[in-house]
């Protein structure tokens, strides 16, 4: 967190112009597509015959993020790669970044170095230039706004509204982790809250807390569709809950599913942490969000190319509309699933 | 303001999906290079061939814009064209915008509809796309950051940094007018709160509070230069001021600049009321900021294809960089111009 820095020096000695140039001087730009990065009226980037996807996001302080539990180098880090997991979401490849970021008094320069450090981290990883943004003041805690920006054959392009009855419903990674590691930090801050010299364990939840401090797309997915020669009917970023994804693609592609419970990926530790905390493991999967695996669906002739990749998982099948949307669950029994979206408002 | 609604539905009774919905269907995309606009992961984008230049901004509630003066509409008006100018500033033509909002539970959907309206009827105007953005919750106020995307051929993009000594300087419209505009608004707000009875009068202010309020982006001036075949040897949009803009020109193209005083265009409504401030309207010009006009560079060789067209003013010369960045008065002094920039932190 910032307050740990030792040295604090307030933004305003450096001004707006001297500010940009000293958090992007570690940038370097390294996509053959980018021509033109930060320091213009735009940034100009040129790949022909590649189609553009764009993707934005919003991220507002003591809505989305809690600096009392978040540090400031995971959530510039975070900050980029959910919007990255939108690109590959459209079977797509990011190539650019832009960041906007408004700042309260209250951070120093440090701060935004750190913030900053993040994001170049996560540029560095998933070989993403920022290549423009916006800095500037807020009378109140931090925002970010991050617009991503990828490249993909037309042709390879997955959207959500492409799936058909007959197809499999496949999922990556395990679900509901982030929202577990949520409930850890949350309680984690009450209890600090109310005793400050309370010393935390976290060590063994070093998992799902990673989870929702440090999320990361899934780069490896995309690349193995890419080896495999499978192009998936639909696909999705799991970012609001397994529920709201699979309600977004039969929405849109005018289809019903049914999702087995028991197939649904979870991991060890979710599970034990989801039972401390009385609450259902499945219900963190479908309702939790920010685990930003991929869901997505193939063709049934594919199955045999998705048998050979790892860390996917079958979960269900699309079926026509009239049956609806329902999770079957490990009883047998049927029933109905409901986008549930994250209640910001 | 949205105060004056009648009806005030509370953001809450339509949710974070019906909110996108409601707020985003009257948009209708038009642009051929819109493959995929609202409702996926992300928006796609094809312009084989074209390169394509991105800009982005963000607008902070308190810090950039007072809804005690700026209509919703207007403010959605704004946001957008202060985006679609940077575009142009690239000599490139926008074409796709994406636009995030955070609002704080003061907002209706109601004062979101009249946002949107403005942003609606940009969009028209400009014939951009509005492809995909946020909508989120803050906790205190309203934030808007908006991704404008253009496209152009990769030749004809202009930068910051291709100016060199000999070319002519060149600025479109006046200046001056939006600083002299914010002046008039601060002080009728004061007015207002010292006494909410006073009626104001601005009808004979139209013009300058106009050029505050509701700017236009000159997409008829890069018309212009495709029409007479000419490509600016630099351009900047003017958003921070003249001082500033020229600053930025001359530091990335590693030369100097003599402006004269005299030939700085200021419309007489401006000249009029500065005076009524006390206000050099020259310093207005220089330091003001938000004209979204455009301030370009020429090779002399291309002086007759600018005196053909409307709007333009010729104001000084690019010169060696030892010579430094003056102000040649009317008086014949030279003064040292100084990048002054938004002082938001």
């Amino acid at each position: 967190m910032e307050e740990q820095n030792i040295k604090r020096t307030d933004v305003n000695e450096l001004g707006e112009f001297g500010l940009i140039e000293h958090i992007t001087k570690y940038f370097i730009d390294i996509q053959d597509s980018t021509i033109k990065g930060i320091g213009d009226d735009a940034a100009v980037i040129f790949e022909p015959e590649l189609a553009t996807v764009v993707s934005t996001d919003m991220l507002v302080e003591g809505i989305h993020f809690d600096l009392m539990y978040s540090p400031l180098k995971h959530l510039g880090y975070k900050a980029i790669v959910v919007n990255l997991s939108d690109i590959y979401a459209m079977n797509a490849v990011p190539t650019q970044v832009t960041v906007s970021v408004a700042i309260s008094n209250r951070f120093s320069v440090e701060s935004m170095d750190e913030l900053y450090a993040g994001m170049l981290a996560a540029c560095e990883f998933y070989k993403v230039d920022l290549v423009g943004g916006d800095t500037t003041s807020s009378p109140k805690g931090m925002i970010l706004s991050v617009t991503a920006i990828g490249h993909a054959k037309k042709e390879d392009i997955v959207y959500r509204n492409t799936a058909k009855p007959g197809d499999i419903i496949c999922v990556s990674g395990d679900l509901g982790a982030a929202y577990i590691g949520l409930q850890i930090l949350e309680r984690e801050k009450q209890l600090f809250l109310s005793n400050p010299d309370l010393k935390t364990d976290l060590e063994d939840q070093e998992y799902i807390i990673g989870r929702q401090l440090k999320p990361e797309a899934r780069w490896d997915i995309v690349k193995a569709f890419k080896s495999a020669g499978l192009i998936p009917t639909s696909m999705i970023d799991i970012s609001d809950g397994l529920a709201s994804e699979i309600f977004h693609i039969c929405k849109q592609s005018k289809v019903g599913a049914v999702i087995e419970e028991s197939k649904i990926p979870l991991h060890p530790d979710t599970e034990t942490m989801a039972l401390k905390f009385q609450i259902d493991p499945v219900t963190c999967a479908l309702n939790g969000g920010e685990d930003y695996e991929l869901l997505f669906t193939i063709d049934p002739s594919d199955l045999g190319k998705v048998r050979t990749m790892d860390d996917i998982f079958i979960i269900g099948d699309i079926v026509e509309a009239e049956q609806g949307i329902k999770l079957k669950t490990t009883g047998g029994n049927f029933h109905t699933i409901k986008a549930q979206g994250w209640k910001h408002f």
